[in-house]
Protein backbone atom coordinates (compact mmCIF):
# COMPACT_ATOMS: atom_id res chain seq x y z
CA UNK A 1 0.00 0.00 0.00
CA UNK A 2 2.91 2.06 0.14
CA UNK A 3 4.60 2.47 -3.55
CA UNK A 4 8.04 3.80 -3.16
CA UNK A 5 6.79 5.82 -0.04
CA UNK A 6 10.46 4.61 1.38
CA UNK A 7 11.77 7.76 -0.75
CA UNK A 8 9.42 10.17 1.07
CA UNK A 9 11.26 12.13 3.65
CA UNK A 10 9.91 14.84 6.12
CA UNK A 11 10.23 17.82 6.17
CA UNK A 12 10.47 19.71 9.39
CA UNK A 13 8.60 23.46 9.57
CA UNK A 14 10.89 25.81 11.40
CA UNK A 15 7.49 26.29 13.72
CA UNK A 16 6.78 24.02 15.67
CA UNK A 17 3.17 23.54 17.40
CA UNK A 18 5.03 24.38 20.60
CA UNK A 19 5.21 27.86 19.66
CA UNK A 20 2.27 28.31 18.05
CA UNK A 21 0.31 27.44 21.12
CA UNK A 22 2.26 30.35 22.83
CA UNK A 23 1.50 32.28 20.19
CA UNK A 24 -2.62 31.79 20.66
CA UNK A 25 -1.68 31.44 24.58
CA UNK A 26 -4.11 27.94 24.69
CA UNK A 27 -3.32 24.55 23.64
CA UNK A 28 -4.42 22.37 20.68
CA UNK A 29 -6.34 18.98 20.66
CA UNK A 30 -8.99 17.57 18.67
CA UNK A 31 -12.42 16.37 20.03
CA UNK A 32 -14.01 13.57 17.95
CA UNK A 33 -18.04 13.51 18.11
CA UNK A 34 -19.20 9.90 17.67
CA UNK A 35 -22.63 9.12 17.56
CA UNK A 36 -25.79 8.13 15.51
CA UNK A 37 -26.96 10.71 12.44
CA UNK A 38 -29.49 13.37 13.75
CA UNK A 39 -27.80 12.96 17.84
CA UNK A 40 -26.56 16.40 17.11
CA UNK A 41 -22.66 16.00 16.77
CA UNK A 42 -22.58 18.90 13.99
CA UNK A 43 -24.93 21.59 16.10
CA UNK A 44 -22.97 20.63 19.05
CA UNK A 45 -19.40 20.86 17.40
CA UNK A 46 -20.95 24.31 15.43
CA UNK A 47 -21.92 25.71 18.83
CA UNK A 48 -18.31 25.19 20.58
CA UNK A 49 -16.75 26.53 17.34
CA UNK A 50 -18.46 30.09 17.84
CA UNK A 51 -17.68 30.06 21.07
CA UNK A 52 -14.06 29.40 21.09
CA UNK A 53 -13.89 31.85 18.59
CA UNK A 54 -15.68 33.99 20.86
CA UNK A 55 -13.06 33.46 23.77
CA UNK A 56 -10.59 34.47 20.99
CA UNK A 57 -9.14 30.47 20.62
CA UNK A 58 -8.50 28.72 17.39
CA UNK A 59 -10.54 26.63 16.29
CA UNK A 60 -12.33 24.97 13.20
CA UNK A 61 -15.00 22.14 12.72
CA UNK A 62 -14.30 19.01 10.47
CA UNK A 63 -17.86 18.18 9.80
CA UNK A 64 -17.87 14.24 7.95
CA UNK A 65 -20.50 15.17 5.40
CA UNK A 66 -18.47 18.34 4.58
CA UNK A 67 -15.50 16.33 3.91
CA UNK A 68 -17.51 14.23 1.43
CA UNK A 69 -18.19 17.15 -0.27
CA UNK A 70 -14.30 17.59 -1.44
CA UNK A 71 -11.60 15.67 0.63
CA UNK A 72 -13.48 12.59 0.43
CA UNK A 73 -15.43 13.05 -2.46
CA UNK A 74 -15.68 9.68 -3.98
CA UNK A 75 -15.57 7.52 -1.04
CA UNK A 76 -19.07 5.69 -0.66
CA UNK A 77 -20.72 4.04 2.92
CA UNK A 78 -18.90 0.59 2.69
CA UNK A 79 -17.55 -0.16 6.10
CA UNK A 80 -13.73 0.22 3.92
CA UNK A 81 -14.91 3.82 1.87
CA UNK A 82 -16.19 4.55 5.75
CA UNK A 83 -12.79 3.94 7.72
CA UNK A 84 -10.74 5.75 4.70
CA UNK A 85 -12.92 8.35 4.78
CA UNK A 86 -12.48 8.63 8.83
CA UNK A 87 -9.14 8.19 7.88
CA UNK A 88 -8.88 10.83 6.37
CA UNK A 89 -10.62 13.51 8.69
CA UNK A 90 -8.00 12.08 11.42
CA UNK A 91 -5.10 13.14 9.41
CA UNK A 92 -6.46 16.42 8.33
CA UNK A 93 -7.45 17.10 11.97
CA UNK A 94 -3.73 16.35 12.99
CA UNK A 95 -2.63 18.63 10.94
CA UNK A 96 -4.76 21.45 12.10
CA UNK A 97 -3.83 20.17 15.79
CA UNK A 98 -0.33 20.39 14.44
CA UNK A 99 -1.12 24.24 13.29
CA UNK A 100 -1.91 24.80 16.92
CA UNK A 101 -6.10 24.50 16.91
CA UNK A 102 -8.54 23.26 18.66
CA UNK A 103 -10.34 21.19 15.97
CA UNK A 104 -13.58 19.82 16.38
CA UNK A 105 -14.45 16.52 13.89
CA UNK A 106 -18.21 15.50 14.04
CA UNK A 107 -18.85 12.14 12.05
CA UNK A 108 -20.45 9.35 13.24
CA UNK A 109 -17.40 7.32 13.03
CA UNK A 110 -19.21 4.28 14.02
CA UNK A 111 -16.73 1.76 13.95
CA UNK A 112 -14.47 0.87 17.30
CA UNK A 113 -11.65 -0.05 15.35
CA UNK A 114 -11.55 2.96 13.52
CA UNK A 115 -11.72 5.25 16.47
CA UNK A 116 -8.94 3.60 18.51
CA UNK A 117 -6.76 3.72 15.36
CA UNK A 118 -7.98 7.64 15.06
CA UNK A 119 -6.72 7.72 18.65
CA UNK A 120 -3.44 6.34 17.85
CA UNK A 121 -2.49 9.15 15.68
CA UNK A 122 -2.79 11.33 18.38
CA UNK A 123 0.08 12.29 21.32
CA UNK A 124 -1.95 10.92 24.91
CA UNK A 125 -4.45 13.40 25.79
CA UNK A 126 -4.98 15.58 22.59
CA UNK A 127 -7.72 13.17 21.45
CA UNK A 128 -10.92 13.47 22.85
CA UNK A 129 -13.71 11.20 22.03
CA UNK A 130 -17.11 13.06 22.65
CA UNK A 131 -19.79 10.57 22.66
CA UNK A 132 -23.08 12.05 22.07
CA UNK A 133 -25.89 9.78 22.46
CA UNK A 134 -29.20 9.89 21.44
CA UNK A 135 -31.61 6.97 20.97
CA UNK A 136 -32.42 5.97 17.73
CA UNK A 137 -35.85 6.92 17.54
CA UNK A 138 -35.71 10.31 18.53
CA UNK A 139 -32.71 10.60 15.86
CA UNK A 140 -35.01 8.91 13.52
CA UNK A 141 -37.93 11.07 15.27
CA UNK A 142 -35.83 14.64 14.72
CA UNK A 143 -34.56 13.26 10.81
CA UNK A 144 -33.01 16.75 10.28
CA UNK A 145 -31.89 15.71 6.50
CA UNK A 146 -34.60 13.19 5.99
CA UNK A 147 -32.12 10.41 5.86
CA UNK A 148 -34.15 8.11 8.18
CA UNK A 149 -37.03 8.53 5.67
CA UNK A 150 -34.57 7.50 2.87
CA UNK A 151 -33.21 4.80 4.07
CA UNK A 152 -36.71 3.27 5.58
CA UNK A 153 -37.78 3.44 2.07
CA UNK A 154 -34.69 1.64 0.84
CA UNK A 155 -32.78 4.64 -1.00
CA UNK A 156 -29.78 4.50 0.91
CA UNK A 157 -28.34 1.55 1.92
CA UNK A 158 -26.00 0.50 5.00
CA UNK A 159 -27.76 3.29 7.26
CA UNK A 160 -25.94 3.47 10.40
CA UNK A 161 -28.13 2.39 13.19
CA UNK A 162 -30.56 0.97 10.65
CA UNK A 163 -28.79 -1.69 8.37
CA UNK A 164 -25.55 -0.75 9.62
CA UNK A 165 -23.90 -1.02 13.00
CA UNK A 166 -23.05 1.66 15.41
CA UNK A 167 -20.60 0.46 17.86
CA UNK A 168 -21.31 2.88 21.03
CA UNK A 169 -18.07 4.33 22.59
CA UNK A 170 -16.94 2.19 25.73
CA UNK A 171 -14.76 4.87 27.54
CA UNK A 172 -15.11 8.47 25.34
CA UNK A 173 -13.70 11.36 27.29
CA UNK A 174 -17.36 12.57 27.54
CA UNK A 175 -20.33 11.34 27.21
CA UNK A 176 -23.26 13.92 26.08
CA UNK A 177 -27.24 12.51 26.49
CA UNK A 178 -28.42 15.10 23.25
CA UNK A 179 -32.36 14.03 24.55
CA UNK A 180 -31.33 15.44 28.25
CA UNK A 181 -28.94 18.37 27.48
CA UNK A 182 -29.08 21.11 25.96
CA UNK A 183 -26.97 22.30 23.33
CA UNK A 184 -25.91 25.54 25.35
CA UNK A 185 -24.79 23.42 28.72
CA UNK A 186 -23.18 20.50 26.76
CA UNK A 187 -21.13 23.21 25.55
CA UNK A 188 -20.37 24.64 28.90
CA UNK A 189 -19.56 20.97 29.64
CA UNK A 190 -16.77 20.60 27.15
CA UNK A 191 -15.40 24.20 27.69
CA UNK A 192 -15.02 23.32 31.28
CA UNK A 193 -13.37 20.29 30.17
CA UNK A 194 -11.30 21.67 28.03
CA UNK A 195 -10.27 24.33 30.76
CA UNK A 196 -9.32 21.34 33.45
CA UNK A 197 -6.96 19.85 30.78
CA UNK A 198 -5.24 23.20 30.48
CA UNK A 199 -6.25 23.46 26.54
CA UNK A 200 -7.83 26.63 27.46
CA UNK A 201 -6.41 29.37 30.27
CA UNK A 202 -8.63 29.73 32.85
CA UNK A 203 -9.00 33.40 32.39
CA UNK A 204 -10.74 32.72 29.05
CA UNK A 205 -14.61 33.19 30.45
CA UNK A 206 -17.58 34.05 29.42
CA UNK A 207 -19.03 31.73 26.74
CA UNK A 208 -20.15 29.13 29.27
CA UNK B 1 -17.55 8.43 -8.25
CA UNK B 2 -20.26 9.66 -5.63
CA UNK B 3 -22.08 7.12 -4.06
CA UNK B 4 -24.72 8.27 -2.69
CA UNK B 5 -23.20 11.48 -2.00
CA UNK B 6 -26.58 13.20 -2.96
CA UNK B 7 -27.26 12.54 0.73
CA UNK B 8 -24.94 14.65 1.99
CA UNK B 9 -25.94 18.12 2.96
CA UNK B 10 -23.62 21.09 4.06
CA UNK B 11 -23.52 21.98 7.75
CA UNK B 12 -22.77 25.18 7.77
CA UNK B 13 -20.11 26.94 10.23
CA UNK B 14 -21.47 29.92 12.57
CA UNK B 15 -17.69 31.26 11.72
CA UNK B 16 -17.54 32.00 8.28
CA UNK B 17 -14.09 32.98 6.66
CA UNK B 18 -14.17 37.10 6.74
CA UNK B 19 -14.95 36.41 10.49
CA UNK B 20 -11.37 34.69 10.78
CA UNK B 21 -9.60 37.30 8.53
CA UNK B 22 -11.02 39.98 11.00
CA UNK B 23 -9.95 38.36 13.81
CA UNK B 24 -6.21 37.48 12.56
CA UNK B 25 -5.82 41.09 10.93
CA UNK B 26 -5.43 39.98 7.66
CA UNK B 27 -6.09 37.82 4.37
CA UNK B 28 -6.06 34.13 3.74
CA UNK B 29 -5.33 32.54 0.66
CA UNK B 30 -2.83 29.39 -0.77
CA UNK B 31 0.53 29.86 -1.73
CA UNK B 32 0.94 26.70 -4.13
CA UNK B 33 4.89 26.23 -4.78
CA UNK B 34 5.56 24.05 -8.19
CA UNK B 35 9.02 23.20 -9.38
CA UNK B 36 11.18 20.05 -10.12
CA UNK B 37 12.46 17.85 -6.82
CA UNK B 38 15.81 20.07 -5.16
CA UNK B 39 14.19 23.25 -6.64
CA UNK B 40 13.73 24.59 -3.17
CA UNK B 41 9.76 24.33 -3.07
CA UNK B 42 9.99 23.29 0.48
CA UNK B 43 12.96 25.23 1.82
CA UNK B 44 11.12 28.32 0.75
CA UNK B 45 7.74 27.38 1.81
CA UNK B 46 9.21 26.86 5.42
CA UNK B 47 10.90 29.89 5.57
CA UNK B 48 8.28 31.69 4.29
CA UNK B 49 5.73 30.29 6.80
CA UNK B 50 8.13 30.86 9.57
CA UNK B 51 9.12 34.98 8.50
CA UNK B 52 4.76 34.90 8.46
CA UNK B 53 4.53 33.38 11.77
CA UNK B 54 6.97 36.12 13.21
CA UNK B 55 4.54 38.92 11.38
CA UNK B 56 1.77 37.04 13.53
CA UNK B 57 0.11 36.33 10.90
CA UNK B 58 -1.47 32.30 10.53
CA UNK B 59 0.63 30.60 8.19
CA UNK B 60 0.79 26.80 7.54
CA UNK B 61 2.77 24.66 5.27
CA UNK B 62 1.73 21.53 3.36
CA UNK B 63 4.32 19.44 2.12
CA UNK B 64 3.94 17.20 -0.46
CA UNK B 65 6.38 14.28 1.07
CA UNK B 66 4.88 15.12 4.72
CA UNK B 67 1.12 14.15 3.61
CA UNK B 68 2.37 10.85 1.94
CA UNK B 69 3.34 10.08 4.79
CA UNK B 70 0.00 10.58 6.45
CA UNK B 71 -3.05 12.03 4.91
CA UNK B 72 -1.86 10.51 1.40
CA UNK B 73 -0.09 7.17 2.54
CA UNK B 74 -1.04 4.13 -0.02
CA UNK B 75 -0.92 7.01 -3.26
CA UNK B 76 1.83 6.14 -5.32
CA UNK B 77 4.12 8.18 -8.63
CA UNK B 78 1.31 6.61 -11.09
CA UNK B 79 -0.16 9.67 -12.70
CA UNK B 80 -3.71 9.03 -11.51
CA UNK B 81 -2.04 9.17 -7.91
CA UNK B 82 0.12 11.60 -8.32
CA UNK B 83 -3.45 13.62 -9.59
CA UNK B 84 -5.12 12.35 -6.11
CA UNK B 85 -2.14 13.27 -4.29
CA UNK B 86 -2.36 16.95 -5.34
CA UNK B 87 -6.15 16.63 -5.37
CA UNK B 88 -6.34 16.29 -1.60
CA UNK B 89 -3.74 18.46 -0.71
CA UNK B 90 -5.99 20.77 -2.60
CA UNK B 91 -8.74 20.20 -0.32
CA UNK B 92 -6.73 20.36 2.93
CA UNK B 93 -5.75 24.02 1.45
CA UNK B 94 -9.23 24.89 1.28
CA UNK B 95 -9.33 23.63 4.70
CA UNK B 96 -6.78 26.00 6.08
CA UNK B 97 -7.91 28.85 3.89
CA UNK B 98 -11.10 29.07 5.00
CA UNK B 99 -9.94 28.42 8.59
CA UNK B 100 -7.73 32.29 8.13
CA UNK B 101 -4.52 30.85 6.85
CA UNK B 102 -2.28 31.51 4.51
CA UNK B 103 -1.40 28.13 3.28
CA UNK B 104 1.72 27.28 1.87
CA UNK B 105 1.88 24.21 -0.42
CA UNK B 106 4.95 22.60 -1.80
CA UNK B 107 4.75 19.51 -4.07
CA UNK B 108 6.42 18.98 -7.99
CA UNK B 109 2.39 19.29 -9.17
CA UNK B 110 3.64 18.51 -12.32
CA UNK B 111 0.52 17.93 -14.46
CA UNK B 112 -0.59 21.47 -15.79
CA UNK B 113 -4.38 20.11 -15.47
CA UNK B 114 -3.81 19.18 -12.36
CA UNK B 115 -3.13 22.69 -11.30
CA UNK B 116 -5.46 24.61 -13.44
CA UNK B 117 -7.95 22.17 -11.11
CA UNK B 118 -6.72 23.48 -8.03
CA UNK B 119 -6.88 26.95 -9.24
CA UNK B 120 -11.01 26.39 -10.12
CA UNK B 121 -11.29 24.93 -6.14
CA UNK B 122 -10.71 28.78 -5.26
CA UNK B 123 -11.98 32.30 -4.94
CA UNK B 124 -10.20 34.20 -7.82
CA UNK B 125 -6.97 35.77 -6.39
CA UNK B 126 -6.88 33.32 -3.34
CA UNK B 127 -4.90 30.71 -5.47
CA UNK B 128 -1.52 31.97 -6.12
CA UNK B 129 0.97 30.14 -8.35
CA UNK B 130 4.64 30.05 -7.22
CA UNK B 131 7.04 28.80 -9.81
CA UNK B 132 10.09 27.83 -8.39
CA UNK B 133 12.42 27.13 -11.43
CA UNK B 134 15.66 25.59 -11.45
CA UNK B 135 17.23 23.89 -14.07
CA UNK B 136 17.17 19.84 -13.68
CA UNK B 137 21.13 19.94 -14.07
CA UNK B 138 21.32 22.12 -11.15
CA UNK B 139 18.65 19.98 -8.81
CA UNK B 140 20.41 16.69 -10.12
CA UNK B 141 23.74 18.66 -8.43
CA UNK B 142 22.06 19.54 -5.63
CA UNK B 143 20.30 16.38 -5.13
CA UNK B 144 19.26 17.28 -1.81
CA UNK B 145 17.08 13.86 -0.76
CA UNK B 146 19.67 11.41 -3.38
CA UNK B 147 16.16 11.06 -5.24
CA UNK B 148 17.77 11.52 -8.92
CA UNK B 149 21.15 9.25 -7.65
CA UNK B 150 18.17 6.45 -6.87
CA UNK B 151 16.72 7.62 -9.77
CA UNK B 152 19.32 7.14 -12.30
CA UNK B 153 20.45 3.75 -10.58
CA UNK B 154 16.65 2.47 -11.59
CA UNK B 155 15.24 2.55 -7.77
CA UNK B 156 12.75 4.81 -8.37
CA UNK B 157 10.48 4.84 -11.50
CA UNK B 158 8.53 7.91 -13.05
CA UNK B 159 10.67 10.31 -11.65
CA UNK B 160 9.89 13.59 -12.58
CA UNK B 161 12.31 15.58 -15.33
CA UNK B 162 13.70 12.58 -15.62
CA UNK B 163 11.18 9.57 -16.53
CA UNK B 164 8.56 11.47 -15.93
CA UNK B 165 7.41 15.14 -17.66
CA UNK B 166 7.34 18.11 -15.65
CA UNK B 167 4.69 20.85 -17.62
CA UNK B 168 6.25 24.22 -16.50
CA UNK B 169 3.89 26.93 -15.39
CA UNK B 170 2.72 29.42 -18.38
CA UNK B 171 1.23 32.01 -16.58
CA UNK B 172 2.25 31.66 -12.75
CA UNK B 173 1.41 34.71 -10.71
CA UNK B 174 5.17 34.51 -9.32
CA UNK B 175 8.45 33.04 -10.87
CA UNK B 176 11.07 32.78 -8.69
CA UNK B 177 14.48 31.12 -10.34
CA UNK B 178 16.39 29.43 -7.16
CA UNK B 179 19.55 29.62 -8.89
CA UNK B 180 19.63 33.61 -9.17
CA UNK B 181 17.76 34.59 -6.32
CA UNK B 182 18.80 33.43 -2.53
CA UNK B 183 15.61 32.44 -0.13
CA UNK B 184 15.79 35.59 1.74
CA UNK B 185 15.20 37.47 -0.93
CA UNK B 186 12.43 34.96 -2.03
CA UNK B 187 10.75 35.66 0.59
CA UNK B 188 11.15 39.48 0.42
CA UNK B 189 9.38 39.01 -2.92
CA UNK B 190 6.29 36.65 -1.21
CA UNK B 191 6.03 39.26 1.41
CA UNK B 192 5.85 42.49 -0.98
CA UNK B 193 3.25 39.99 -3.36
CA UNK B 194 1.13 39.64 -0.35
CA UNK B 195 1.18 42.89 0.58
CA UNK B 196 0.57 44.17 -2.78
CA UNK B 197 -2.56 42.46 -2.85
CA UNK B 198 -3.79 43.31 0.80
CA UNK B 199 -3.26 39.94 1.88
CA UNK B 200 -0.57 41.56 4.53
CA UNK B 201 -1.85 44.87 6.08
CA UNK B 202 1.16 47.09 5.21
CA UNK B 203 1.75 47.85 8.94
CA UNK B 204 3.26 44.02 9.37
CA UNK B 205 6.58 44.66 8.60
CA UNK B 206 10.05 43.16 9.56
CA UNK B 207 10.86 39.56 7.83
CA UNK B 208 12.00 41.07 4.94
Amino acid sequence: MQPESTHVAWHSSKVCKQSRQLSNGHGSCVLWFTGLSGSGKSTLAAELELALHELHCRSYMLDGDNLRLGLNRGLGFSQTDRSENIRRMGETARLFVDAGFIALAAAITPYQADRELLRSRFEPEEFIEVYVRCAIEECERRDPKGLYRKARAGEIRQFTGLSAPYEAPEHPEIEINSEKVSVAESVSILLRYLRSKGYLPADRKGGS
